[in-house]
Parts: structure tokens; C-alpha cells; sequence
């Protein structure tokens, strides 16, 4: 834990103070043993980052006193479009998705997903919610991605994304046959992107169609084939790079 | 398995058939569904690519025939000078490494490695191997990277590091104060990358200055801090990008 996320329904509205109970407070005890007086860096869920003094130290808890910066950080300018992947695949990619920083994720069926990868515990909301704040926290960062689930591609492109993801940069990446994507960003000039990564046994031909028609542009980071959990992090870290950001 | 590789030792000189028993043959009976007849591709490791020709499928076996390529892919341009990460890290990241390609891997030491990281068996040359294989048959490559286990920085960076790496761009990741990868690369324009990336808890301040007293360049991707696995594939799949290649 580089950075304690404190969530907003554990401070009262103008009160600086909170105490924790759980395995922060544990961190704090038994890997940063702190001390009163000393100073931990702490951010708020979607808010602020901060510093907090550490007021009181015990066996239940530890209070902390937070000041929070005036201005919040920016929200990451890349989304993801992710056939769902393996349920034990998915559960290692939350943290890491937090991390390197996604705006929203949209896990979506494809015709190559197996049908089970929807029945888990790796898509419950408060298993995500949780996952996603170990990655803030190791990171840095206090945005919480926004992750919702489509049982039906098509749905999701024809009617879903349409509302809210207007303005983006629609990229699909694809091994085979796409361009560059310096290329692509650089003549866009976008500022958010929507990126869609596929199965693992990758998009059939009516999908790739249903993605070209609904305004995806094809990118490739070259013909090695990686899994969704490595091509996921490799290509926003790329996004991010070519976007200036910080990945 | 998107591609079979095949070991050295498992075809004779000049000989193109081979004879697979092991999970291979199971992946090409059970997943792939050969006939005698079919296509798959092959490659051999540290070889070049091909083709092979099912010629007999039973319980037992699967018998190939395989027709090389003339030329060997080119050896991935960026090595890794890694602070070993915690046992569990580093077994998932083995074959993610080798899919995303590198020319080698040096594991070290450091000040903030605990040291029964390297009493494990996910430093074992024959797992590091099977496992390195396992991302070459994902990404479709053949070059398995050379790894080498360093138990003391200082004399990996003094003694042995100067014998085969003389002529790499040295970078050092770091996520405070260093320097835009894309401007280094550009200015240097180097033929290879050597790239270290430091443990869970940082290098030390005295590691830092010793690697910039051996030539590293601090580079920085942002501000956020990413566990060393997340780390590591988002380094490479950037400076890959740099540096034209495919990641």
C-alpha cells in the first residue's frame, strides 16, 4: 500500500477525521509502524489526495487526522471493451487494471467467451469494488474505474455504448493487419479512447465487422499473440504513453 | 497454444519429423482436433518458424512432419535487469515475458529483496525453461530468453554486466524524477535496451547511485507507482513500441 484509500462514507461530510479498523489499520500497525505524529500519504475514493497525521494508535484502530489538496486527480483517458476473460485470469487483472489507470470497463460475452466465465465471484460488484482499491492503493491513484457487465455484444454496441461514449476514439486491437497506433492517435489528436481487447481465442469475422461498423479502427502492436490479461496492460500502458499520460 | 514449439534435441539433424507425447500432443488431440493430414503451426526454439503436416494421431502420440522457414525471427531488442519479486509474482511472470519477448533476464539482488525470494523452485532453470516456453507457444516466437540469477548487484553491475552489454541504452525505471522514454530513445537511437526495474519497496538510494555510475539513465512512464509484474509488461510493451518491434 503506497497510498491509504479512505472511502467517502467513512468521513463525515467537513470532518477530517477517520478510523480505521481494518487491513489498512493493520498495515499501518505491523509493515509502516507508525506512530502518532507521523505522517502517511492517503487519498479519497473518486476525491482528492491527501496527507493524514496519525492521531492514535491501538489494538483496534488507528485515527487518522486527514488534509486534502484542493483539486482532484484527473480521470485516466483510456476505457476498456473486454471480452470477458477466465474467471481466474479477470481476478488477477482487476488490481492491475486500477493501477495503470482505466476511466470505465466494460466486460462483455463474445462468441468465443465460454458461457460459465459469467458465472463467478470475479464479476460480483463488491469482489471488483474491492479489487479495484487494492490497485488504487498500491498506485496511487483515487479514481475508481466504473465496470459494468454486457451479457450481449451486440446490445452493448448497437444501443449501450452509443450513450455515453460518443466522443472517443474507438480502437479494437487486432495482431494481424491493424495500424500502428502512434499513427492512428496522432491524426485523431482524441481525448479519451475506448479500447476493445477480445477473447482468447479472439473475435470471429461478424464481430470484427460489427466493430468496424460501429466506428472501431483496428490497431496492432505487432503479430505476437498475448494473452487478454498481458494484452490488456501492455496496450494501455502503450495508450497512455502515446497519450502523454501517465500509465 | 497458438504455436508448437519444438526443442532441439527433439529432431535430428535434418530430420523433419518428429514425435510429440507430452502435453503438446494432448493440446493438438483434445483442443485442436488433428487428422493425419492437417496443418498446425510449429516453430523450433531458438529456430525458425514452420509449418508441420499431422502425419499419424493415436492415444499414445502425435507424429509430425515439419517444414522450417529459411530465416530465425530476430532476437527481441530489450533485456531486463530485474530485482527479484516475490516468488508468486515471478512465476506468473515468467511466460508473460517471454511472450512479449526479451532478449535476456537478469535476476538480482537488492536491499529491499527479501532473501528466501531465492530459495524457490520458481528460480529453477528447468521451470524458468517450461515456463518460458509456455509464453513463446501464446505469443507464436521462438527465441527463449537467457537468464541468468545474480546474488549481489554490486558485482553484476561492476563485473559481469560489462562483459556482454557493453553497447545497450542502460535505463533505470523509475516512477519520480526520470526522464520521458520516448526522448531518450529517440536521441540515443540504440540497437538494444538494457532496462532494470526495481523491487516492491524501491532500490536504495546507494543503488541508485550505482547505477548511474555504470551508465542507467532514470526513465519514468508517470507518476504511478505498479507492482513490479504490472511494471515490467508495461515498460517493455512501451519501449517495444519505441523502438519500432513488435511487443
Amino acid at each position: 500500500m503506497n497510498r491509504i484509500i479512505i472511502k467517502p462514507e467513512e468521513v463525515a461530510l467537513g470532518v477530517c477525521d477517520v478510523s480505521l479498523t481494518d487491513d489498512r489499520a493493520e498495515h499501518l500497525r505491523r509493515i509502516l509502524k507508525v506512530l502518532p505524529g507521523h505522517s502517511v500519504r492517503v487519498g479519497l475514493l473518486d476525491g482528492p489526495l491527501g496527507l493524514a497525521e496519525v492521531v492514535r494508535v491501538d489494538e483496534e484502530s488507528v485515527q487518522l487526522h486527514c488534509r486534502w489538496e484542493d483539486s482532484v486527480p484527473s480521470v485516466p483517458r483510456v476505457d476498456l471493451l473486454l471480452a470477458a476473460p477466465r474467471p481466474k485470469v479477470l481476478k488477477r487483472l482487476w488490481p492491475q487494471l486500477a493501477a495503470l489507470g482505466v476511466g470505465s470497463v466494460c466486460i462483455t460475452n463474445a462468441e468465443k467467451v465460454e458461457r460459465n466465465y459469467f458465472d463467478t465471484h470475479v464479476l460480483d460488484t463488491a469482489f471488483i469494488r474491492a479489487q479495484l482499491i487494492e490497485g488504487l492503493q498500491q498506485c496511487g491513484d483515487t479514481h475508481l474505474p466504473r465496470v459494468t457487465v454486457h451479457r450481449r455484444l451486440k446490445v452493448l454496441l448497437e444501443d449501450e455504448l452509443n450513450m455515453e461514449m460518443d466522443t472517443r476514439l474507438r480502437l479494437i486491437a487486432h495482431p494481424i493487419g491493424g495500424a500502428r497506433m502512434r499513427g492512428i492517435i496522432q491524426a485523431g489528436n482524441p481525448d479519451r479512447i475506448l479500447l476493445a481487447v477480445g477473447p482468447e481465442g479472439g473475435w470471429t469475422e461478424y464481430e470484427l465487422a460489427l466493430f468496424a461498423r460501429h466506428g472501431f479502427t483496428a490497431v496492432s502492436s505487432g503479430a505476437r499473440i498475448l494473452r487478454s490479461d498481458t494484452a490488456c496492460i501492455a496496450l494501455l500502458a502503450v495508450l497512455h504513453e502515446e497519450l502523454g499520460c501517465s500509465p
